[in-house]
């Protein structure tokens, strides 16, 4: 399967030339993030929430505080989610403030998030939670123990209704506002990791890994 | 007022100690933020889309595609929506997995977002959307016409039932765990912008203006 099934959940209101299914661009986005947000109802309204996720082939286990209903409804057959990713890749100025945009890749996916039961499962979603955020680090710490394992709660969502939105390239601007003296383009955008900060408990000396050294959005 | 009020659906479920309701904390992250996430429910179901924000006062402006039937809701009174914006400070890599964790500043605001029908609230609040993306672009650019008037829906929600939450500084791992060689410390991560990249349309030689040059997050 190389796309997504487009199914009425994932037809865009607006826009469609921007929505792909294509299974590996939306992987792509969901692997470059490092949050994403997690939308579930509470009496009838909205809850987005900030969550890690780590993607392993075509699931998405999250990790993060959602409030015991929450939890309640996903240990019972499962909690209606939509997780959303976005990554800002730039700024997009116009000639006219009506055409200005952001160049941007969004990944929408809806489905029935469930608790990960099974301890093995867990474990390994726990490390590829570890891992989406620092690619190596799960080898690097201590193994969780038992007690830590029982105390987080990850869910599980099959990645089934998914869709890619995407905006790139320059403004597209009125054919009559390209005479207008009005510098127009795009700035890019882009995280970037700053100066490793040493725990204070840490050892004078001690090396910063690679794995540390090394981290980039999109990986280098 | 210097604190939004506490309210049940702004109290945490979990470490209410990295709760604030402190207004200008919260305008703070709310302003840096390029982008926020904006949760609404279809038949029951949770959806999620990112759009871009303004603050002003104590008004969040919203713009960006939602569906038809959202705004139908948004025109007859009010669309029940949880906007979030999270901005990641930094990578938080503790001695275990388990206390790995990411710093990070969240809001999270609730209420009933309706469309604006004033013509000169709309035309304010374009203005200070453009403004929010690129301090200093709306004077630059062209006004809007009363066609791209008509055909922008901006949505106004009151900031009412708002909380900020944060995690910052090292981290806190097990007392045991400190003599494990594990490098532990933070990875800071902040947005920046690259070179300016001119329209192809643009007259060779058009110099790039402050506003672009000085763009930084947060603001200089």
């Amino acid at each position: 399967m190389s796309e997504y099934p487009q199914v009425p959940r994932t037809t865009p209101a607006r826009n469609p030339q921007r929505v792909t299914y294509d299974r590996v661009a939306v992987h792509a986005v969901l692997d470059e993030a490092v949050v994403c947000h997690v939308g579930f109802v509470v009496d009838g309204r909205p809850v987005v929430l900030p969550q890690l996720h780590a993607r392993v082939g075509d699931v998405l286990y999250l990790h993060g505080s959602t409030g015991a209903r929450a939890l309640r409804a996903a240990e019972d057959g499962g909690l209606a989610v939509c997780v959303t990713v976005t990554l800002v890749d730039g700024l997009v100025l116009a000639r006219s403030g009506f055409n200005s945009s952001v160049n941007y890749r969004s990944v929408v996916a809806h489905g029935l998030a469930a608790v990960v039961d099974d301890v093995a499962e867990k474990e390994a979603a726990l490390d590829a939670l570890v891992d989406a955020v620092v690619p190596g680090r799960a080898a690097a710490v201590r193994r969780p123990s038992r007690r830590e394992l029982a105390a987080t709660t990850v869910l599980r969502l099959p990645l089934e209704e998914v869709s890619l939105k995407v905006r790139s390239g320059p403004p597209r601007d009125e054919p009559e506002d390209l005479v207008l003296p009005v510098w127009a383009g795009v700035l890019p955008l882009a995280t970037g990791a700053g100066e490793p900060v040493p725990d204070p408990e840490l050892p004078a000396g001690t090396p910063v890994p690679e794995h540390v050294r090394t981290w980039a959005r999109p990986a280098p």
